[in-house]
């Protein structure tokens, strides 16, 4: 590979490639509510229905959502997230945690989250799951595993 | 506001609609390994001219990058992280550590992280501020403040 060719890529732009899109992020926001269903997606998203099929479509081929048959209705079915679609929860915290704090109005955030574990307002941390501190970006360093050609 | 019109919005729509281009956080993820000049931008990212000085420029009107005189050469400019860009820090690992689970081919991960503070590999986990357990999204209510409509 000749180097002016190599650039860095890292999982942030596999990641991005596959999630950089306002809907996907909200269809996932929806699901992480608990929505479930095709009809509440839509009336809760205030999106086109084109627009909501295809990017269901898309979570579903990237094996984020599961189809599977509406157990109280066998005609209709719903939409699951997986265990790699769970896992995408600490982006959508961090990315709701960011909005909070930068970008809400003078209304405050439009929504609050609640840790029932502990039973206090959740907000949400980055932390190192060795030693247990916040992350601080000044504190770490990386590690070229290799180089890939960009895509 | 008629029910039909409000919609649940929360700051993952706010964030996303600023950050959610895979450019932008290919930026961003380069200005946290210390990248601070153009010619560097464009040499790592493998990225066309019209659409980094576009995102750069889109960057530093959302106050996630300062454009400053560079203290080395006064004809040029660096691009800095502001606090509010800092801030961005734990979506950008979020994003990277999906990526690294679900998305590295045999490979394995590009790009390997280092936690200076305790000298170990770094394994970001999103905690709970107040009693410093790993965020399940199953423990986790929310409450709705407001609806706004949608935009």
């Amino acid at each position: 590979m000749k180097e002016e060719a190599a650039t860095r890529i890292c999982s942030v732009a596999n990641a991005i490639d596959i999630l950089g899109d306002r809907w996907c992020f909200l269809i996932l926001r929806e699901a992480f509510f608990g929505v479930r269903r095709y009809d509440a997606f839509l009336g809760n998203l205030g999106i086109a229905t084109n627009i909501l099929s295809n990017r269901l479509k898309k979570l579903v081929e990237n094996r984020i959502l599961d189809r599977i048959k509406d157990p109280g209705d066998a005609r209709r079915f719903i939409y699951r997230l997986t265990e790699k679609g769970l896992d995408i929860y600490p982006i959508v915290l961090s990315l709701m945690n960011w909005g909070d704090k930068w970008l809400a109005d003078e209304n405050g955030p439009p929504l609050v989250l609640h840790h029932n574990r502990c039973g206090h307002h959740l907000e949400p941390v980055m932390s190192c799951a060795h030693c247990g501190e916040k992350v601080d970006p000044k504190e770490v360093s990386y590690q070229e595993v290799y180089k890939e050609k960009v895509k």
